[in-house]
């Protein structure tokens, strides 16, 4: 018998048809001889509405308040679920993020996970019930108010409670089959990705592909929890997302890149004239740093000769750009740099693949095949396993069609690639 | 410093501009150097919205998941208010049921109250806070899960709270100005009451009068907490629910009679042909009992010396009557009765008064003044401060106004009685 979590998002159990469809999966699951612990999220746009209800009361309110608030979500939505489970005949017992133990720190509204003392849920398992559990949500240590985890946070709460319960696995459903080579409105050849390394996963999720959230996938990786990203729609096989140490023992002939994933959410900030002095360019990320920018990529250019100043781009969500121009604009004198350049046009192509270590020549490949398109690199940065670039937002599509094809990504070429071993 | 313990109902938080409204309210009686603490119902229509949705995915859904879907309407009014006094530049923080420390036994949707531990509100007052609780709910001892009290549990909450924090006063609001002498709607003459005692509060709640629920008015009675009746909507002094001590020594002119109750809700069930035999009564009320009926009056006739046999007729909640006759029908071979009589057309018009323990005569009046508006009486019933009888429910409006008139009730007479001491 094993211990299986499963997740579901908001599309999941977006209205009463979609939890009782919900609850014949994990009816089934059960019935397949497995324990199961369900982790939901809000139904469909329940936390925006939330979020409206606040606003129309306070401009500001207090983060405690919204947090609070913004929890009713996953009550209403775990309950529901409970008693769709109920009526097909299964016990069914839903528990809040505090009830099922996910201890955080006390910033509200982006909580971190401090432990989980999942008793009540183990305790319920084991006198055979099904669990569900509220996602994205915990209490603070020492306060005990609810806090909630932020982005991403209920495929964290998953993948939390799997590792505290010692799960088999973490099921993370959404309206998707799995993790694709690329975005399949931009490349429609674009093919599911059976297995793939935490590390790689992290570089995707890193550079916009939207599956599965960064923090998620850091937390698996730890605790070395597989995760299987599937459909809720269909019985497919998804993804799954696991050590490299059991991919490469399966798959001899593991495909040398991944996937192609693109980004449109950040910007690039040009700092024009810096003088090179020691010491500059620190002052300028540290500022960033308290305002509690998150930076991408950054850019130095070697400083001219002549004028003994340089120019430092780099890249940041761009949903970050007017605090970051303002932090920037208040040490103008003390830096001394000359002026700031804003530009929310850009997109950002990420290659990634744990088997660009041992091949040489992929990054010409891609410089190339982005070239042949007509793109125009502007910047570049480049990880063990992953290499991105910044083009113009609109060169965007271009430029991952013709990288996907470059590697043999696409649909009917991959097939020899992957399973050429096998003959299939 | 006062600590007061304000109670607001869904209509007074029916949405954000009510919200404010009372956070303005809340924050004026903060400034006043007042200790607050806010006991909240869900906002306007959440709580039935949230059955519809229950009911959308299952026709009988478990009560512990029902009491946990349930319990965010509360959540989301908490939070709301919390936020929009922030909003005002005061602190404020939400507690739910079980942060508050409301601890109640077992029974979902119905649970009692078995100690309240406010440590945490206490230590938000201490720290300047105006304090924000979620009415209705609390948290069961041993399992540890979410109850709710079922109906008038906000009210309970909030005069439990009072009690448990040794209040000076708990304010329940409402959409009216008090406790009335009769229905305005039916007798336009009607007086607010001033001071009633808790139990003339607690006869006036038992024969129909909805604006203090019985079971907040007998916690507030064991633990004399003085309950002042008022509108959100207005700043008049509303009605004040006092240990009867409290009034005899302030008003010595007291009325008679505090009001005319009545109640529509009720139905009559007469259990035809019953052998004369000791114990046939006590089967049927056992039945009842057992399946979970509260049955009001009963009256037993004489038994016709020819056959041996008599009718019981008993009262009960409309909503209970067919589950009675269900339970009696069962039964009806084992007690050998001969039919079931059902009529759901009844009313019953009660008279509270403290006052007629001491004045004799005041039944005969009441039944003379029912007599006389050409209302036929079915049933009767009596405490020390209370007279009920039954009528035909079409017979109401014409009973409580003629009642209301010979006990000198009308606003222009009563003035005299209530203030006749005063010369006001």
């Amino acid at each position: 018998m094993a211990l299986i979590v499963q997740k579901y998002g908001g599309s999941s159990v977006a209205d009463a048809e979609c939890v009782k469809r919900v609850a014949q999966r994990i009816v089934a699951t059960k019935k397949a001889g497995n324990d199961v612990v369900v982790v939901v999220s809000a139904m469909g746009d329940t936390t925006d509405d939330l979020i409206d209800k606040a606003e129309q009361v306070s401009p500001l309110p207090p983060a405690r308040e919204l947090d609070m608030l913004l929890t009713a979500g996953e009550r209403i939505s775990m309950a529901l679920l409970a008693m769709a489970i109920a009526n097909l005949g299964h016990e069914a017992r839903s528990f809040t993020g505090s009830q099922a133990g996910v201890i955080t720190d006390g910033a509200h509204g982006k909580a971190k996970i401090i432990d989980v003392t999942p008793g009540r849920i183990r305790a319920a398992l084991d006198e055979g019930s099904i669990c569900i559990v509220a996602g994205f949500q915990g209490v603070s240590q020492g306060t005990k108010d609810i806090t909630t985890l932020g982005r991403g946070g209920s495929d964290t709460t998953a993948v939390a409670l799997a590792a505290a319960l010692n799960a088999d696995v973490c099921e993370i459903y959404s309206d998707v089959d799995g993790v694709f080579t690329a975005d399949p409105r931009i490349v429609p050849a674009a093919r599911k990705i059976p297995r793939i390394s935490y590390e790689e996963m992290l570089e995707m999720a890193a550079s916009g592909a939207k599956i599965l959230h960064l923090r998620c996938v850091e937390y698996a990786r730890r605790y070395n929890i597989p995760i299987h990203v599937r459909s809720s729609f269909s019985q497919k096989e998804g993804t799954w997302v696991v050590d490299s140490s059991d991919i490469e023992g399966h798959e001899m002939e593991q495909a040398i890149i991944s996937g192609v994933a693109h980004d449109r959410s950040e910007a690039k900030i040009t700092v024009v004239g810096v003088p090179d002095k020691v010491g500059e360019a620190a002052t300028i990320f540290r500022v960033l740093s308290e305002a509690e920018i998150n930076i991408d990529m950054i850019v130095q250019n070697v400083s001219a000769a002549s004028t003994g100043r340089t120019d430092i781009s780099f890249t940041l969500p761009s949903s970050d750009g007017q605090t970051a121009l303002s932090a920037l604009n208040k040490v103008k004198e003390r830096i001394g740099f000359e002026s700031l350049r804003y530009d929310d046009r850009i997109g950002k192509i990420s290659l990634i693949g744990a088997g660009m270590r041992s091949h040489p020549g992929v990054t010409a490949t891609f410089f190339a095949a982005i070239a042949g398109a007509g793109v125009n690199i502007e910047m570049i940065s480049t990880s063990e396993i992953r290499i991105s670039v910044v083009v113009a937002q609109d060169d965007i599509d271009t430029a991952v069609a013709a990288a996907h094809r470059a590697f043999d990504l696409d649909a009917d070429q991959v097939e020899a690639v992957v399973y050429g071993g096998t003959g299939r």
